[in-house]
């Protein structure tokens, strides 16, 4: 019996033969975070968790086993709503704001047996990717303190590769799983725009936002995916579409799939560590039976504008009127994001909509000769907090947000190390509703190179 | 045989039984056209028309009788596509483009039998409601040639009610089809959004552009809209929903359907002949057997707002760079309805954008208590030429317009006229892809009063 658990699919086989206890599994998760000098929760429920690890327990004792999430201790983001929980987005401005019901999302976990633990620490209100938080402190990165996570969902992808949780809720408007998954090392699923409901979840901008988990292996995340997938009918972003069996889909590997490694952009201006990981990547795709080629995306130079004129507009919308009234009360990098989208006139808006709309059209063409398309998540690797706290602080949504524009599914798993030992993250992208073919290949690749099983120096 | 059959039915009844000829009927048409006085077409067709009409003619002879439209003569609104027609759109800027194919409605029309003998003059670019062209000069009510039509399908509205076309496409966007509808005393009828595609329709608000039918009668409607809805896999806003057959919804009268007639905003300020014929049109559904209520339209005072924002700015996003290159091209009142959107911001936009979110969400709620809502077209009838021509023109689009906004089905028919002896139209709003509702009451409803029978004196 194991205390520390290698990954959610374990904890759940172990739980499921009852050499695990949910109680102690809880207790463990509780003990690291209260240890623990990362900065990953910005809030934790011990009580309302034990007492659902009790009753996990006591569910299992009497043969009444709920399925892989039963007595899991999973992290929510603290943008995502739980029932009597303070919802503060990272913020002060929202920091007294109770929610009266479980986001869909978390209704959906706790109706597949997981535990809430507690809520993570995150860029203030997901608008920007350093994690580093003025009113909550900056999340540290388990591989190295004095690093940065990524963000916006910081304190979710530190818990996961630190054993805080065994998984955890993300949302990703720009890159905000997948940048702080690369960076942490861990993998990180932004499904399909309107795959997974964003009911419950503070806006950043409603076109864009995509909820989604962070875990330590591609099994995990399909596991996680399964519980929270389908149509929440009061979600306007919602859509009613099959939900295959994720787990199912995940033994078919890689043999035969077309993947595409775009000839531009992305691939430009890497650091050596991390080219040389990819590149090796492509070898691995090679050497298991995936088909490569060289592919362009068009109008992929153009797309950072437009999500930057739609991603910011939409906050100020949402924002305005606290803008006004409490502008002290905000970060200066958050403030100053939003007050630059004052410039954005209805027709840049409109423009930007409509580039969106030519993108994704285009893209969806491109998607008929491949499969999967393969980059690198991030150009680097995390840089130091100090560096992140820059009055110009670095943004590492380059090569993640075209996706969030397109709403393509998209993964970020472990692909190397640099020299320092910090990890690098590959991006592999699907076709609209197709998670599957994307968890597929990564659990293939995971398999053949087992980078995820690396674990970070202890954290607390 | 009869040269002018009073309706489209009417005609395709004589042309199946070989009593009328195709032949025939277009040149009769195109008589009335050339005789006319009404301004109504941009460009006639003579030479395509009639040799459509002779290959019509040809094929009913030899029994080749492709249905209801067969040998029709339809007009065009001058913002859709005809291929090697140049399409207008009512402006200078544009009298040089000559499309490459036909518009998805007017291939389908075509595709049903029907031949398009010309393109009707509109206000330019569709952009206003009085149908007063400043290129093509104002089209004229065949009731009363000094006062205007209504706007933007002017040019179809009068071709209709005058009998220069049996039948006539045009294009919704605040309520330019269902205005002229009403100011012409014919039919006309906006269908839901995304059932009837705007493919090869210069756009005015590609978020609010509906295309329809303008008929003489009920049963017309439903015999055009029959051959044009449908998806459209090329154009954004088409949506893939079964197309009912909406013949066969005629026949189920209005007993027991559920109309709602608003307490507030629909029947205030209007004109007293408007205001009697309305009310009493609600008596004429009691006695055939429908339940009449009071309901409220949450925040419809709110929506003109909203549409205005959301219509003039996607417009000037279409213009703008014609705009700043030709501002003399335009005629004033689109120039300056044009130029007072660019002091719209992209957080105008977008909390528009969120207002039609609400608001329909809202409508199809309480669209579960009603089948359909009763209320009139417009305030008044149409005023007169000179009144339109002022500084500052009227605009008609207060009681149509909330429908492009929410997206709902709604015709207007004629229910009545002023002491004058002009139309007065009444409006009856469905539930989203209940067409067949609307349909289906407005024939039992025409049945029982007739007043789709009475004839504008000679136009010509």
């Amino acid at each position: 019996m194991s205390l520390e658990p290698a990954s959610l699919s374990e904890a759940a086989s172990l739980i499921r033969s009852r050499q695990l206890s949910p109680v102690q599994l809880v207790e463990a998760c509780l003990e690291r975070i209260a240890s623990s000098s990362l900065n990953a929760f910005i809030s934790v429920q011990p009580e309302a968790a034990m007492a659902a690890a009790r009753q996990a327990q006591e569910a299992v004792a009497k043969g009444n086993y709920k399925g892989p999430l039963h007595g899991i201790p999973i992290a929510g983001k603290d943008n995502i709503d739980v029932l009597g929980v303070p919802t503060t987005a990272g913020s002060r401005i929202m920091n007294d704001r109770l929610p009266g019901e479980d986001a869909f999302v978390v209704a959906k976990l706790r109706a597949a047996g997981a535990i809430i633990i507690g809520k993570t620490n995150l860029h203030e209100f997901a608008c920007g990717t350093t994690g580093v938080n003025p009113h909550f402190g900056p999340v540290r990165n388990p591989w190295d303190t004095q690093r940065i996570t990524g963000g916006s969902s910081s304190g979710s992808a530190a818990a996961v590769a630190s054993g805080e949780a065994l998984a955890a809720l993300g949302t990703d408007t720009g890159g905000s799983i997948r940048i702080p998954a690369a960076f942490c090392g861990v993998v990180g699923l932004k499904p399909t725009y309107g795959r997974v409901s964003n009911g419950g979840t503070v806006p950043l901008s409603s076109s864009l936002d995509h909820v989604g988990p962070l875990c330590r292996n591609v099994e995990d995340a399909a596991t996680v995916l399964q519980a929270i997938a389908g149509l929440d009918p009061s979600d306007g972003s919602s859509v009613e579409m099959p939900v295959p069996d994720y787990q199912a889909a995940l033994a078919s590997g890689v043999a035969g799939l077309r993947i595409g490694v775009p000839r531009e952009f992305f691939f430009e201006g890497l650091a050596g560590d991390v080219d040389a990981a990819l590149r090796e990547a492509v070898r691995v795709f090679e050497k298991l039976g995936a088909q490569l080629s060289e592919v362009s995306l068009p109008q992929v130079d153009q797309v950072s504008q437009g999500v930057l004129v739609m991603l910011l507009s939409e906050a100020l919308a949402y924002h305005e009127t606290w803008l006004a009234e409490r502008p002290q009360d905000y970060g200066e990098d958050v403030r100053l994001r939003l007050e630059v989208a004052r410039k954005n006139s209805a027709v840049d808006y409109i423009n930007a909509r409509r580039l969106k709309v030519e993108v994704t059209s285009r893209w969806r063409q491109l998607f008929q000769e491949i499969d999967l398309l393969l980059t690198p998540t991030t150009t680097t690797a995390p840089p130091s907090i100090s560096e992140a706290q820059s009055p110009r602080p670095p943004s590492f949504i380059k090569l993640t947000n075209p996706f969030n524009f397109s709403g393509q599914p998209a993964i970020s798993l472990p692909c190397g190390f640099t020299s320092e030992g910090l990890p690098i993250g590959m991006q592999l992208v699907g076709r609209a509703w197709e998670e599957t073919t994307i968890l597929r290949a990564a659990l293939a690749y995971e398999q053949a190179t087992g980078w995820h099983k690396r674990r970070p120096p202890r954290s607390s």
